[in-house]
């Protein structure tokens, strides 16, 4: 069996219904100074917007487009919550490989996430309940970008 | 209004129906060899294990005892999946302070934690359907007591 092993947690995906006020909510009753705009990332039908701790980042997410995969998730958590967490991987390519050789279900060719680098799914199935992403590590850190 | 922020994210919850197992499928699947071992937490009605990452951790909770807040969440969500944030504060009795002048319910007197230092939670309703722990920093590094 090849080696590999994921690396840092990255980030933890939060589904909402409306992120203009969860960004409200992180600013005003958590007071976090460091919250990014949303931005459109049509690919995975998401809009998106980091929340940045001193260390630790919560992804905001929510739908973007008619065909989003967190549509459904609010459907069945009207309030949202949360949808995944990510694990930061050295090469994608050799993680989807390493994964597949283990048995988990990996749900999508590589593509281009919310930090600029290739990443993929896994099925939570496989994984105790979670939707786990994996991300290749950013070569500069985009996390402020 | 005090001024107060939340700190870095100490810890993402994952709540696990068979902890021996979760332990055994972030090893075997993920190669995460820095792992804890199972220590039950009374107060709690907990069983957790602590998955340390190069940076960022994974606490994974299982039902201790007969009134486990976590029976309910396996209930519903039988695989398991993830249960709450937790975020560090320098002192828990001004995020108490904080959170209730900001109009966040907090459900239950500080208490102690996995971590050794005291521990509140957060209304999800509050916070967007996220169940939010929130942590005084640890004086040490007890991650990997």
């Amino acid at each position: 069996m090849p080696k590999f092993n994921v690396g840092p947690l990255n980030h933890v995906g939060v589904a909402v219904p409306d992120i203009d006020a969860a960004i409200a909510m992180y600013r005003e009753k958590f007071g976090v100074t460091d919250i990014t705009e949303p931005k459109d990332l049509p690919p995975q039908g998401v809009t998106y917007a980091f929340v940045n701790l001193p260390s630790g980042q919560v992804e905001l997410i929510t739908p973007y487009g008619d065909n989003s995969p967190i549509t459904k998730y609010l459907e069945r958590n009207p309030k949202g919550g949360q949808h995944h967490l990510c694990f930061e991987v050295e090469d994608i390519r050799e993680a989807v490989t390493a994964m597949e050789t283990r048995g988990m279900r990996v749900l999508n060719e590589p593509r281009i996430g919310a930090h600029g680098t290739l990443v993929v799914f896994l099925h939570p199935g496989d994984a105790g309940g979670v939707l786990i992403e994996l991300m290749e590590t950013p070569k500069a850190d985009a996390s402020h970008a």
